[in-house]
């Protein structure tokens, strides 16, 4: 598997682990409200949350209340790496999607609009997509159409 | 189907279906030689380039040879937009890979490496994850841990 977009999917390609993820970036820890929020059977949640923790997407922690055999779920730094992911379904959910329900991201403290851009790493300015190619051992794309 | 991840996902969240798609940015257009690198099923890949040109992700076209029957399959602008997902599909899987093979973005003419950030719409700066916040009519959701 030495593609490494096969690889993330081979890990996160599922419609259920995605959603399971996006609650977790809600706030969501506890298995009965992933069950709640999903409407997902808890077999299915359990064996996804399973290997969400599995590939160290998600940690797995007994719950601070005393004698209490609960346990919540939080996102690892890799699972907090994936909020691009989500983002960048969000943006093409939101822009193509049939029903246009409103997904904005903004700072937190001023509210500013922000999105998903390509940057050029040193000056930090953006870069045009079609100015943009992917380097892989194996291939090489373009990243809009040409010509 | 409010959220428009979950709505992404529905159409696109399927481990061959994203494949197909990366491959489609890599160039590829006809069936067999998308059969061919990913060793698909015909009936399987069939299916699933249906399923992209029915929700407007790749259209098929016929092919220019005088005579022909056969059909090319290109990305339309709803299928190019996805290069963002695929993009943090990558970094991500670039990132915390167990391999971690080599994929790289880099501008056409100069070669300086890029990446996906957020950044502030109005003055294009990028925007650190920690003060961003998704608004959702839901929920609101964090994109990295706090406190």
């Amino acid at each position: 598997m030495p593609c490494p977009i096969a690889r993330a999917l081979d890990e996160v390609g599922e419609w259920w682990t995605l959603l399971i993820l996006r609650e977790a970036f809600f706030g969501v820890r506890r298995f009965d409200d992933f069950q709640e929020r999903l409407g997902i059977a808890r077999n299915i949640l359990a064996a996804r949350l399973k290997g969400l923790v599995g590939c160290g997407i998600l940690e797995k922690r007994p719950l601070p209340e005393e004698g209490s055999r609960r346990v919540e779920y939080r996102l690892t730094p890799k699972g907090w790496a994936m909020r691009t992911v989500l983002l960048a379904l969000a943006e093409w959910g939101a822009t193509f999607g049939e029903c246009g329900q409103a997904v904005t991201l903004e700072t937190d403290d001023t509210g500013e609009p922000v999105r998903l851009a390509l940057i050029d790493q040193d000056s930090g300015l953006e870069v045009d997509p079609r100015r943009v190619r992917i380097r892989h051992p194996q291939a090489e794309a373009v990243l809009a159409p040409r010509g």
